[in-house]
Protein backbone atom coordinates (compact mmCIF):
# COMPACT_ATOMS: atom_id res chain seq x y z
CA UNK A 1 0.00 0.00 0.00
CA UNK A 2 1.25 3.66 -1.13
CA UNK A 3 2.23 5.88 1.58
CA UNK A 4 1.25 9.72 0.79
CA UNK A 5 2.73 12.79 2.42
CA UNK A 6 -0.27 15.56 2.27
CA UNK A 7 0.99 19.17 3.84
CA UNK A 8 -1.39 21.54 4.87
CA UNK A 9 -1.25 25.06 5.73
CA UNK A 10 -3.68 26.01 8.28
CA UNK A 11 -7.68 25.92 7.54
CA UNK A 12 -9.96 27.80 5.23
CA UNK A 13 -9.18 29.18 2.61
CA UNK A 14 -8.19 32.70 2.97
CA UNK A 15 -5.29 32.66 6.17
CA UNK A 16 -5.06 28.20 5.22
CA UNK A 17 -5.50 25.12 3.61
CA UNK A 18 -8.47 25.88 1.31
CA UNK A 19 -11.11 23.29 2.78
CA UNK A 20 -13.11 21.28 -0.24
CA UNK A 21 -9.33 20.74 -1.71
CA UNK A 22 -7.89 19.53 1.37
CA UNK A 23 -10.72 16.82 1.76
CA UNK A 24 -11.29 16.04 -1.67
CA UNK A 25 -7.21 15.05 -1.48
CA UNK A 26 -8.14 12.77 1.37
CA UNK A 27 -10.97 11.36 0.34
CA UNK A 28 -9.63 10.89 -3.25
CA UNK A 29 -6.17 9.23 -1.47
CA UNK A 30 -8.64 6.79 0.72
CA UNK A 31 -10.40 5.80 -2.21
CA UNK A 32 -7.14 5.01 -3.96
CA UNK A 33 -6.61 2.64 -1.36
CA UNK A 34 -3.34 4.96 -0.57
CA UNK A 35 -1.69 5.48 3.40
CA UNK A 36 -1.96 9.10 4.09
CA UNK A 37 -0.34 10.86 6.64
CA UNK A 38 -0.94 14.46 7.09
CA UNK A 39 2.00 17.01 7.87
CA UNK A 40 2.11 20.72 8.82
CA UNK A 41 5.18 23.30 9.15
CA UNK A 42 4.58 24.70 12.80
CA UNK A 43 3.99 28.61 11.69
CA UNK A 44 2.01 31.55 13.76
CA UNK A 45 -0.05 33.63 11.27
CA UNK A 46 -2.72 35.99 11.52
CA UNK A 47 -5.68 34.20 11.50
CA UNK A 48 -8.63 36.37 8.89
CA UNK A 49 -12.42 36.14 9.83
CA UNK A 50 -13.77 34.22 6.45
CA UNK A 51 -16.79 36.10 7.02
CA UNK A 52 -16.08 39.30 7.64
CA UNK A 53 -12.53 39.70 6.11
CA UNK A 54 -11.40 41.29 9.47
CA UNK A 55 -8.01 40.21 11.07
CA UNK A 56 -9.09 37.32 14.22
CA UNK A 57 -6.01 37.33 15.64
CA UNK A 58 -2.88 35.00 16.05
CA UNK A 59 -3.59 30.75 15.38
CA UNK A 60 -0.79 27.94 14.53
CA UNK A 61 -0.80 26.22 11.54
CA UNK A 62 0.07 22.89 12.85
CA UNK A 63 -2.75 23.18 15.38
CA UNK A 64 -5.23 24.36 12.99
CA UNK A 65 -4.55 21.73 10.05
CA UNK A 66 -5.61 19.62 12.86
CA UNK A 67 -9.46 20.31 12.49
CA UNK A 68 -9.01 18.81 9.08
CA UNK A 69 -7.41 15.50 9.53
CA UNK A 70 -9.40 14.57 12.67
CA UNK A 71 -6.09 15.37 14.95
CA UNK A 72 -4.03 12.60 13.00
CA UNK A 73 -0.70 15.00 12.15
CA UNK A 74 2.67 15.61 12.62
CA UNK A 75 5.06 18.25 12.62
CA UNK A 76 6.54 18.88 9.16
CA UNK A 77 9.86 18.03 10.96
CA UNK A 78 9.14 14.74 11.52
CA UNK A 79 8.48 13.94 7.79
CA UNK A 80 11.21 11.32 6.06
CA UNK A 81 11.37 10.92 2.73
CA UNK A 82 12.14 7.52 2.70
CA UNK A 83 8.75 6.56 4.56
CA UNK A 84 6.49 7.81 1.76
CA UNK A 85 6.08 7.42 -2.35
CA UNK A 86 5.06 10.96 -2.89
CA UNK A 87 4.13 14.08 -1.73
CA UNK A 88 0.91 16.43 -2.02
CA UNK A 89 0.11 19.86 -1.26
CA UNK A 90 -3.43 21.44 -1.10
CA UNK A 91 -3.66 24.54 -1.87
CA UNK A 92 -5.51 27.75 -0.18
CA UNK A 93 -3.73 31.08 0.36
CA UNK A 94 -1.95 29.07 3.47
CA UNK A 95 0.00 27.69 0.53
CA UNK A 96 1.47 31.10 -0.65
CA UNK A 97 1.34 33.11 3.34
CA UNK A 98 2.45 29.89 5.69
CA UNK A 99 4.39 27.72 3.55
CA UNK A 100 6.19 30.67 1.71
CA UNK A 101 5.63 34.19 1.02
CA UNK A 102 4.75 33.82 -2.78
CA UNK A 103 1.60 35.90 -1.69
CA UNK A 104 3.40 39.35 -1.64
CA UNK A 105 7.20 38.11 -3.26
CA UNK A 106 6.06 36.19 -6.14
CA UNK A 107 8.52 34.57 -7.48
CA UNK A 108 11.37 36.18 -5.82
CA UNK A 109 9.22 34.37 -2.60
CA UNK A 110 11.61 32.45 0.64
CA UNK A 111 10.40 28.90 1.10
CA UNK A 112 9.93 27.90 4.47
CA UNK A 113 12.89 25.80 4.87
CA UNK A 114 11.03 22.69 6.31
CA UNK A 115 8.72 22.80 2.90
CA UNK A 116 11.53 23.16 0.65
CA UNK A 117 13.35 20.22 2.11
CA UNK A 118 10.93 18.22 1.49
CA UNK A 119 10.19 19.12 -1.86
CA UNK A 120 13.98 18.65 -2.97
CA UNK A 121 14.02 15.23 -0.64
CA UNK A 122 10.99 13.76 -2.80
CA UNK A 123 12.58 14.93 -5.50
CA UNK A 124 16.04 14.25 -5.26
CA UNK A 125 14.54 10.64 -4.56
CA UNK A 126 12.15 10.61 -8.19
CA UNK A 127 9.52 10.11 -6.43
CA UNK A 128 6.41 12.32 -7.56
CA UNK A 129 4.71 15.89 -6.04
CA UNK A 130 1.69 16.96 -5.89
CA UNK A 131 0.01 20.24 -6.18
CA UNK A 132 -3.39 21.74 -6.26
CA UNK A 133 -4.62 25.39 -6.87
CA UNK A 134 -1.97 27.70 -5.87
CA UNK A 135 0.41 25.12 -4.57
CA UNK A 136 2.36 24.72 -7.85
CA UNK A 137 3.40 28.25 -7.49
CA UNK A 138 5.75 26.70 -4.37
CA UNK A 139 6.88 23.88 -5.83
CA UNK A 140 7.99 26.02 -8.94
CA UNK A 141 10.03 28.18 -6.46
CA UNK A 142 11.91 25.16 -5.60
CA UNK A 143 12.07 23.22 -8.90
CA UNK A 144 11.80 26.52 -11.33
CA UNK A 145 15.65 25.66 -11.97
CA UNK A 146 14.96 21.96 -13.09
CA UNK A 147 12.62 23.50 -15.66
CA UNK A 148 9.57 22.01 -14.06
CA UNK A 149 5.88 22.21 -15.85
CA UNK A 150 3.38 22.86 -13.58
CA UNK A 151 -0.41 24.62 -14.25
CA UNK A 152 -2.57 26.94 -12.04
CA UNK A 153 -5.21 26.95 -14.82
CA UNK A 154 -5.07 30.07 -16.81
CA UNK A 155 -4.41 33.12 -15.25
CA UNK A 156 -2.44 35.09 -17.01
CA UNK A 157 -0.28 37.48 -14.14
CA UNK A 158 0.20 34.48 -11.96
CA UNK A 159 1.08 31.95 -14.87
CA UNK A 160 3.68 35.12 -16.04
CA UNK A 161 4.75 35.24 -12.16
CA UNK A 162 5.53 31.18 -12.32
CA UNK A 163 7.72 31.33 -15.56
CA UNK A 164 10.01 33.68 -13.94
CA UNK A 165 11.33 31.25 -11.38
CA UNK A 166 12.31 28.83 -14.66
CA UNK A 167 9.35 26.57 -14.75
CA UNK A 168 7.16 25.81 -17.73
CA UNK A 169 3.59 27.06 -17.34
CA UNK A 170 0.61 25.17 -19.40
CA UNK A 171 -3.39 26.13 -19.66
CA UNK A 172 -5.48 23.80 -17.89
CA UNK A 173 -9.39 23.35 -16.93
CA UNK A 174 -10.22 22.73 -13.49
CA UNK A 175 -11.54 19.13 -13.98
CA UNK A 176 -8.32 18.18 -15.21
CA UNK A 177 -4.23 17.96 -14.21
CA UNK A 178 -1.04 18.21 -15.88
CA UNK A 179 1.34 15.96 -15.45
CA UNK A 180 5.51 16.68 -15.65
CA UNK A 181 6.81 13.02 -16.49
CA UNK A 182 10.45 14.18 -16.74
CA UNK A 183 10.31 15.78 -12.64
CA UNK A 184 7.05 13.38 -11.51
CA UNK A 185 5.55 17.11 -10.40
CA UNK A 186 1.12 17.06 -11.02
CA UNK A 187 -0.62 19.74 -10.79
CA UNK A 188 -4.40 20.71 -11.13
CA UNK A 189 -5.63 24.56 -10.78
CA UNK A 190 -8.93 24.02 -8.42
CA UNK A 191 -10.21 26.94 -6.97
CA UNK A 192 -8.15 29.20 -9.48
CA UNK A 193 -11.32 28.95 -11.01
CA UNK A 194 -14.29 30.33 -9.51
CA UNK A 195 -14.98 26.46 -9.55
CA UNK A 196 -18.16 24.10 -8.51
CA UNK A 197 -17.07 22.03 -5.66
CA UNK A 198 -17.44 19.27 -7.18
CA UNK A 199 -15.80 20.26 -10.29
CA UNK A 200 -12.56 20.49 -7.68
CA UNK A 201 -13.05 17.39 -6.87
CA UNK A 202 -12.79 15.39 -9.95
CA UNK A 203 -9.28 17.58 -10.49
CA UNK A 204 -7.70 16.42 -7.34
CA UNK A 205 -9.23 13.07 -7.67
CA UNK A 206 -7.40 12.42 -11.03
CA UNK A 207 -4.53 14.20 -9.60
CA UNK A 208 -4.22 11.64 -7.01
CA UNK A 209 -4.79 8.78 -8.85
CA UNK A 210 -2.00 9.72 -11.27
CA UNK A 211 0.06 10.67 -8.10
CA UNK A 212 -0.42 7.27 -6.43
CA UNK A 213 0.25 5.16 -9.57
CA UNK A 214 3.06 6.87 -10.05
CA UNK A 215 4.62 6.54 -6.91
CA UNK B 1 -32.49 23.62 -9.66
CA UNK B 2 -32.89 22.14 -6.42
CA UNK B 3 -32.06 24.28 -3.51
CA UNK B 4 -30.83 23.16 -0.28
CA UNK B 5 -29.83 24.50 3.13
CA UNK B 6 -27.19 23.65 4.05
CA UNK B 7 -27.00 24.21 8.59
CA UNK B 8 -23.04 24.29 9.83
CA UNK B 9 -22.05 24.73 13.57
CA UNK B 10 -18.66 25.66 13.08
CA UNK B 11 -15.35 24.18 11.66
CA UNK B 12 -13.73 20.75 13.18
CA UNK B 13 -14.91 17.70 14.27
CA UNK B 14 -14.06 18.47 18.53
CA UNK B 15 -16.09 21.96 18.30
CA UNK B 16 -17.65 22.63 14.97
CA UNK B 17 -19.22 20.64 11.53
CA UNK B 18 -16.87 18.05 10.72
CA UNK B 19 -14.93 18.82 8.01
CA UNK B 20 -14.98 15.74 5.58
CA UNK B 21 -18.76 16.03 6.59
CA UNK B 22 -19.44 19.01 5.39
CA UNK B 23 -17.42 19.57 2.05
CA UNK B 24 -18.49 16.07 1.33
CA UNK B 25 -22.19 17.46 2.13
CA UNK B 26 -21.49 20.24 -0.74
CA UNK B 27 -19.43 17.86 -3.26
CA UNK B 28 -22.11 15.51 -3.58
CA UNK B 29 -25.10 18.88 -3.75
CA UNK B 30 -23.36 20.66 -6.59
CA UNK B 31 -22.62 16.92 -8.38
CA UNK B 32 -26.28 16.72 -7.95
CA UNK B 33 -26.73 19.73 -10.03
CA UNK B 34 -28.46 21.24 -6.79
CA UNK B 35 -27.62 25.05 -5.16
CA UNK B 36 -27.22 25.16 -1.81
CA UNK B 37 -26.45 27.99 0.92
CA UNK B 38 -24.53 27.42 3.91
CA UNK B 39 -26.12 28.56 7.35
CA UNK B 40 -25.27 28.43 11.02
CA UNK B 41 -26.52 30.34 13.82
CA UNK B 42 -24.29 32.49 15.63
CA UNK B 43 -23.53 30.97 18.85
CA UNK B 44 -19.81 31.44 20.44
CA UNK B 45 -18.25 28.86 21.98
CA UNK B 46 -15.18 27.19 23.52
CA UNK B 47 -12.55 26.21 20.70
CA UNK B 48 -10.69 22.94 20.99
CA UNK B 49 -7.20 22.45 20.07
CA UNK B 50 -7.72 19.26 17.33
CA UNK B 51 -4.07 18.70 18.37
CA UNK B 52 -3.79 18.67 22.00
CA UNK B 53 -7.33 18.78 22.96
CA UNK B 54 -6.77 22.31 24.96
CA UNK B 55 -9.18 24.86 25.27
CA UNK B 56 -8.40 27.60 22.26
CA UNK B 57 -10.52 30.70 23.64
CA UNK B 58 -13.82 31.55 22.65
CA UNK B 59 -15.07 31.80 18.86
CA UNK B 60 -18.18 32.18 16.44
CA UNK B 61 -19.87 29.64 14.95
CA UNK B 62 -20.74 31.39 12.23
CA UNK B 63 -17.32 32.78 11.87
CA UNK B 64 -16.06 29.45 11.57
CA UNK B 65 -18.08 27.81 9.61
CA UNK B 66 -17.83 30.75 6.90
CA UNK B 67 -13.97 28.70 6.41
CA UNK B 68 -16.07 25.40 4.74
CA UNK B 69 -18.49 27.65 2.21
CA UNK B 70 -15.55 30.28 1.28
CA UNK B 71 -16.96 32.97 3.01
CA UNK B 72 -20.35 32.62 1.62
CA UNK B 73 -23.05 32.14 4.61
CA UNK B 74 -25.64 33.53 6.55
CA UNK B 75 -26.80 33.57 9.91
CA UNK B 76 -30.23 31.23 10.43
CA UNK B 77 -32.25 34.09 11.43
CA UNK B 78 -32.01 34.75 7.68
CA UNK B 79 -33.36 31.32 6.75
CA UNK B 80 -37.14 31.15 5.11
CA UNK B 81 -38.33 27.37 4.35
CA UNK B 82 -40.36 29.10 1.68
CA UNK B 83 -37.25 29.59 -0.26
CA UNK B 84 -36.00 25.97 0.13
CA UNK B 85 -36.90 22.49 -0.84
CA UNK B 86 -34.21 20.70 1.06
CA UNK B 87 -32.56 21.53 5.17
CA UNK B 88 -29.44 19.21 5.44
CA UNK B 89 -27.16 19.20 9.07
CA UNK B 90 -23.58 17.63 8.84
CA UNK B 91 -22.71 16.06 11.58
CA UNK B 92 -19.37 16.72 14.56
CA UNK B 93 -19.53 17.63 18.09
CA UNK B 94 -20.57 20.91 16.78
CA UNK B 95 -23.78 19.77 16.07
CA UNK B 96 -24.06 18.13 19.37
CA UNK B 97 -22.81 20.97 21.15
CA UNK B 98 -23.77 24.51 19.34
CA UNK B 99 -27.05 23.52 17.82
CA UNK B 100 -28.21 22.14 20.82
CA UNK B 101 -26.61 20.24 24.17
CA UNK B 102 -27.33 16.62 23.30
CA UNK B 103 -23.61 16.27 24.20
CA UNK B 104 -23.94 16.82 27.94
CA UNK B 105 -27.75 16.39 27.60
CA UNK B 106 -28.94 13.33 25.39
CA UNK B 107 -32.58 13.03 25.06
CA UNK B 108 -33.33 16.05 27.32
CA UNK B 109 -31.30 18.37 25.24
CA UNK B 110 -32.76 21.94 24.75
CA UNK B 111 -32.07 22.97 20.68
CA UNK B 112 -31.32 26.38 19.67
CA UNK B 113 -34.73 27.72 18.90
CA UNK B 114 -33.21 29.11 15.06
CA UNK B 115 -32.63 25.20 14.66
CA UNK B 116 -35.50 23.90 16.07
CA UNK B 117 -37.52 26.33 13.91
CA UNK B 118 -36.15 25.07 10.61
CA UNK B 119 -36.55 21.90 11.49
CA UNK B 120 -40.11 21.82 12.38
CA UNK B 121 -40.45 24.75 9.45
CA UNK B 122 -39.21 22.13 6.71
CA UNK B 123 -41.27 19.31 8.42
CA UNK B 124 -44.57 21.15 8.48
CA UNK B 125 -44.35 21.83 4.82
CA UNK B 126 -43.35 18.10 4.15
CA UNK B 127 -39.77 19.12 2.67
CA UNK B 128 -37.10 16.26 3.16
CA UNK B 129 -33.93 17.01 6.23
CA UNK B 130 -30.64 15.19 5.83
CA UNK B 131 -28.81 14.55 8.93
CA UNK B 132 -25.35 12.99 9.37
CA UNK B 133 -23.22 11.46 11.52
CA UNK B 134 -24.80 12.54 15.66
CA UNK B 135 -26.96 15.38 13.55
CA UNK B 136 -29.71 12.99 13.09
CA UNK B 137 -30.03 12.77 17.56
CA UNK B 138 -30.90 16.51 17.31
CA UNK B 139 -33.85 15.65 14.33
CA UNK B 140 -34.59 13.05 16.88
CA UNK B 141 -35.01 15.13 19.36
CA UNK B 142 -37.40 17.70 17.45
CA UNK B 143 -39.15 15.15 15.23
CA UNK B 144 -39.51 12.34 18.23
CA UNK B 145 -43.03 12.89 19.29
CA UNK B 146 -43.44 12.13 15.28
CA UNK B 147 -41.93 8.72 15.51
CA UNK B 148 -39.27 9.57 13.11
CA UNK B 149 -36.84 6.87 11.92
CA UNK B 150 -33.15 7.56 11.86
CA UNK B 151 -29.57 5.97 12.01
CA UNK B 152 -26.35 6.44 13.66
CA UNK B 153 -24.96 3.30 12.64
CA UNK B 154 -24.83 1.06 15.41
CA UNK B 155 -23.21 2.52 18.42
CA UNK B 156 -25.76 1.25 21.21
CA UNK B 157 -25.72 3.69 24.02
CA UNK B 158 -26.27 6.62 21.63
CA UNK B 159 -29.21 4.65 19.91
CA UNK B 160 -31.10 4.12 23.13
CA UNK B 161 -30.57 7.70 24.07
CA UNK B 162 -32.24 8.47 20.58
CA UNK B 163 -35.15 6.20 21.61
CA UNK B 164 -36.02 8.16 24.45
CA UNK B 165 -37.16 11.00 22.91
CA UNK B 166 -39.11 8.48 20.94
CA UNK B 167 -37.97 8.04 17.69
CA UNK B 168 -37.05 4.38 16.24
CA UNK B 169 -33.11 3.96 15.58
CA UNK B 170 -31.94 1.26 13.00
CA UNK B 171 -28.74 0.37 12.47
CA UNK B 172 -26.89 0.98 9.22
CA UNK B 173 -23.29 0.99 7.73
CA UNK B 174 -21.00 3.96 6.94
CA UNK B 175 -21.81 3.97 3.27
CA UNK B 176 -25.63 3.84 3.36
CA UNK B 177 -28.44 5.49 4.31
CA UNK B 178 -31.69 5.39 6.24
CA UNK B 179 -35.21 6.60 4.60
CA UNK B 180 -37.84 7.60 7.03
CA UNK B 181 -40.62 8.18 3.70
CA UNK B 182 -43.14 9.23 6.68
CA UNK B 183 -41.36 12.11 7.74
CA UNK B 184 -38.39 12.47 4.84
CA UNK B 185 -36.40 12.40 6.82
CA UNK B 186 -32.53 10.85 5.23
CA UNK B 187 -29.85 9.59 7.85
CA UNK B 188 -26.36 8.68 7.37
CA UNK B 189 -23.92 7.92 10.03
CA UNK B 190 -21.01 8.82 8.61
CA UNK B 191 -18.01 9.42 11.50
CA UNK B 192 -20.15 7.69 14.03
CA UNK B 193 -18.11 4.75 12.74
CA UNK B 194 -14.30 4.98 12.94
CA UNK B 195 -14.39 4.87 9.04
CA UNK B 196 -12.16 6.13 6.08
CA UNK B 197 -12.77 9.58 4.43
CA UNK B 198 -13.71 7.74 1.46
CA UNK B 199 -16.56 5.57 3.29
CA UNK B 200 -17.80 8.57 4.66
CA UNK B 201 -18.37 10.88 1.49
CA UNK B 202 -20.08 7.45 -0.66
CA UNK B 203 -22.69 7.57 2.42
CA UNK B 204 -23.06 11.39 2.48
CA UNK B 205 -23.32 11.24 -1.49
CA UNK B 206 -26.28 8.40 -1.29
CA UNK B 207 -27.67 10.80 1.39
CA UNK B 208 -27.53 14.09 -1.11
CA UNK B 209 -28.67 12.36 -4.12
CA UNK B 210 -31.70 10.39 -2.17
CA UNK B 211 -32.45 14.09 -0.12
CA UNK B 212 -31.94 15.97 -4.10
CA UNK B 213 -34.33 13.43 -5.55
CA UNK B 214 -37.32 13.69 -2.69
CA UNK B 215 -37.06 17.77 -3.08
Amino acid sequence: MKKIAVVLSGCGFKDGSELTEAVSTLIALSESHANYKAFSPSVDFEAVDHLSGEPLGRRNTLSESARISRGQIADLTQLNVDDYDALVFPGGYGAAKNLCDWASKGAKCQVHPQVEKAILDFHQQNKPIGAICIAPALVARVLGSHGVTVTIGNDVETSREIEKTGAVHVNCPVDDYVTDRETKVITTPAYMYDAKPHEVFTGIQKLVRELVEMA
